[in-house]
């Protein structure tokens, strides 16, 4: 295992001191319980916005905290839930008093832990907490850590747009709405090149041959729908978006569309591969009006990369298009 | 070798497409000489500014043409230097009255054809051409491709910087000014875990074992001062900090920092080496001003990092500070 850590078990610890130390003036970080905080939070009056999940997906969440997008993000192990104590501190840290959405990712243990610290805020602190557990991933139906589909890149997307609703001033119940409207019209499909490794584990959490990649892979290396031959890129293209375009009609609305890199990934190959995503989307009538190319949503040092497409109208639009200002997304300010 | 990639004669090419279909909206592409400009170049009165080089570091060069940043980017094939008539075009293209600076890595091709640009555009259309070539990676005198040192991660901080003072209209003296100072006061130092493959050639540029790593690499995995076993994050810090400590004087002013990711590199693993390298320059007394942390100039796939520090001043860091909007390094718009 080649990585540039010192104690395996360190990781996310010691990176979480680099977060500190490159965004102090955006961020703060609860060492003890592995929460990053946008700075000023609790903001009086804004719905809080919290996510997480196992680290080495980054920039999400850490990434995404700050102004116009989360108020924390609770930073499990690599690949491994927060326990419900991170979820529950950060909830009640965040309320201004307007409630708090839990963002969830779709693996049974994000969701048990943030249901759990969902009712332990609101029975100790008396903090409104709502849910949105997001299962955009198309590629296979229940999976390794899920049951259902599991949740990738609309979370990204999810967060930012949601974050600008909470940031103009809407209630929870608004601010839910656009969550779910965000969740059902978001459709995502991956592939890997390579494996990646756990830091814990210290080898690669599955194998792939030489000539080998795998489509609709999970973002922790779950299993996908195949293994088959490295393929040209335009024909890799085809199949991560043609079961996103049978599973929801895009055509008539503006799309938002991301091409995410999984982390080892050059980007010179996911404009590449952007290019021939987008030459398919518009034979198909499908209008891009919004785009997003780089390494978002990843696995550790994963090769490969994964689509996003979400249907959207002039609200969501108008929500993507705000002053977001965080390390890993920033427009506007 | 596996990538995202149609034919590995038009990674370029294609990638360019990509380039375009996703940033429409602030960058136009000339396709047929391989050059991506600021949408709404030349800007009359403003100094011009070009770079380029081989392609495979994105998002360097490409991905920094912009509002604040370079006004077009000469995009070579991968690692391999873009001929004059590109630089040539370009020059001529992005005059808007006020002359054009170049700012050109140190490497043999890139600044013997940059220099050859500037001859032929200066006869043909009278433009006044100044020149920066960056020479900042303290690792080695003279390398595979270079006479003198080689132009790494400062280059990206000068563009920003420089790219600045020509949107405030700054005189092409001054600008070059800017230049100098910036290209005299940062230094920089990279490592690589593992080598990369530059896609016409199909295998990997160098060989490291399971166990080795390459300090003082170049970004084209020209050879560094020593392979040598694996060692903890913090170690290594202290081998690239160390250096570039030696080389410049960094006390007393603050200093702009970039730990950046040569491509293959998991974010989580860039702030992990960010936290350590701070610590370390911390406690030898420097003042770290403004961080950088991610992928900024990259080698392909190459897993492993770089250090870039930079002694500002008041001129510097109010350039710093000043909007950019570029589809690798944006705020304030």
């Amino acid at each position: 295992m080649k990585k540039l850590i010192n104690d395996p078990g360190d990781v996310v610890a010691d990176a979480l001191r680099g977060v500190e130390a490159a965004h102090s003036d955006r961020v703060r970080v609860d060492h003890e319980n592995k929460i990053v905080y946008r700075k000023d939070a609790p903001r009086q009056g804004k719905v809080g916005l919290i996510s997480g999940g196992g680290s080495g997906h980054e920039p999400m969440h850490s990434g995404f905290v700050g102004l116009g997008m989360l108020d924390a993000a609770c930073c499990g192990e690599v690949f491994t839930s927060p326990v419900p104590d991170q979820m529950m501190a950060a909830t009640t840290a965040v309320d201004g008093g307007a409630g708090v959405l839990h963002i969830v990712k779709n693996y049974t243990g994000d969701v048990m832990n943030f249901e759990m610290a969902a009712e332990m805020a609101e029975a100790d602190s008396g903090v409104r907490v709502a849910s949105i557990v997001t299962d955009d991933d198309v590629a296979v139906q229940d999976s390794l850590y899920t049951a259902g589909r599991r949740g990738v890149g609309v979370t990204v997307l999810l967060e930012k747009i949601v974050g600008a609703a909470a940031e103009e001033g809407r209630d929870l119940d608004a601010v839910l709405e656009v969550a779910k409207k965000v969740n059902g019209n978001g459709r995502s499909m991956g592939m890997a090149l390579t494996s990646c490794t756990v830091p814990a584990a210290g080898k690669p959490t599955f194998e792939l041959a030489d000539d080998e990649i795998e489509m609709g892979i999970g973002i922790h290396g779950e299993p996908g729908r195949q293994k088959k031959p490295l393929a040209p890129a335009r024909e890799i293209a085809q199949e991560l978006v043609d079961p996103i375009l049978a599973d929801h009609d895009f055509t008539g609305a503006p799309a938002i569309v991301m091409l995410n890199g999984m982390g080892g990934t050059p980007l010179i190959e996911l404009y590449l591969m952007f290019g021939e995503v987008v030459k398919i989307l518009e034979a198909q009538g499908l209008s891009v009006a919004r785009s997003l190319v780089g390494n978002y949503i990843t696995s550790l040092e994963m090769a490969g990369c994964s689509l996003t497409v979400l249907r959207t109208d002039d609200d969501l639009l108008k929500l993507w298009d705000a002053p977001v200002n965080t390390p890993g997304l920033r427009w506007g300010c």
